[in-house]
């Protein structure tokens, strides 16, 4: 498996997470987003949306879409629940990451971390979405250890890749303890695992 | 099962779609989000991210996101391929569609339709985004009958819902006719049986 990604992209981050917690083996072939290399006609002939990540499989055949990703990877592993309805949850998560936190948070970050635009000159609107995402997750990790059932699932990877940057967005995790402290559970449950193979 | 939902949204007509064709039997709940019954503590505190649809079992058990509902409603059925790497493929166009299709083609049509403004006051990154939202699925299904293998599948479902109301969005079909061709197959497939059941 070839998988086509940027380490400054969270949702890159998350399928090298899940490959490196599976102990799969892959091919890790960088792809610089900031010099356009998802936009060449080479890039675009595999993956046509032009988005990281794209993964190649040993036949050729070509899969996009982070979250897919995760859930292709993850078939039949612990990181996925058996339970229908606890599948059920982690897909409303990881459907409400890519709708209502990653659009808010990857692009605050991407604009101040990249872009070197002011905390100041963020969008609003996408602070504001930002601020309640985060409030969201507070308040379902104050009573719960994971985002959804017993153990760790894809809606954690998911949902750490851009939550453990959000500071470098401008969002604070200080008043979040909930949050901080299910990062750390994160970090020790995966986080270790993620130090080879990059670039 | 309740299904809370506002059919002005087309993440609610894709679980009312795909819950007639599996003659599932349920409950409608009208939620008026133009009203703001979507934010009322009592609507919060089933579906803490404010959002429709939800759904809420027979044991009262909750879930939200339109594209999670779909993948639970429609488990062990026909409408999800259960090919390994077809599903994948199902879960890309799920994703994408949430995260590319979405908030430009449904945000556009709401500015027009329910905020009463002009098409060329539409948002120019949305309106961007939409158009290349519909060309990527013009190229797509200029080669293919429908969106993943060889039957209709939730991803189907998923992206009918807002594409056969784009052109309330300011978005032209008239020079995409694999799209045009594509939605008379849906409407063939699962349209003629989504007449009942309304608020």
């Amino acid at each position: 498996m070839r998988i086509y990604g940027d380490l400054v992209s969270g949702n890159c981050l998350k399928v090298k997470i899940v490959a490196d917690v599976l102990g799969l083996s892959y091919e890790w072939v960088a792809v610089d987003i900031l010099e356009g290399e998802s936009r060449t006609p080479d890039y675009l002939s595999r993956f046509p949306a032009g988005q990281v990540p794209g993964v190649v499989l040993d036949d050729g055949r070509c899969l996009a879409q982070s979250n897919a990703i995760l859930r292709y990877l993850a078939r039949d592993s612990v990181l996925i629940p058996q339970d229908a309805f606890l599948q059920a949850k982690m897909d409303e998560w990881l459907f409400w990451e890519q709708y209502s936190h990653e659009p808010a948070i990857a692009v605050c970050r991407f604009d101040m971390r990249y872009l070197g635009k002011p905390r100041e000159a963020r969008d609003p609107s996408r602070v504001a979405r930002g601020e309640a995402a985060l409030d969201l997750m507070e308040r379902h990790l104050a009573g719960t250890t994971w985002m959804v059932g017993d153990g760790a699932t894809i809606a954690d990877i998911a949902l750490f890749a851009y939550t453990h940057w959000a500071d470098e967005g401008g969002f604070a995790l200080g008043p979040r303890p909930a949050i901080r402290a299910w990062l750390t559970r994160c970090t020790s449950a995966f986080g270790g695992r993620v130090t080879s193979r990059q670039g």
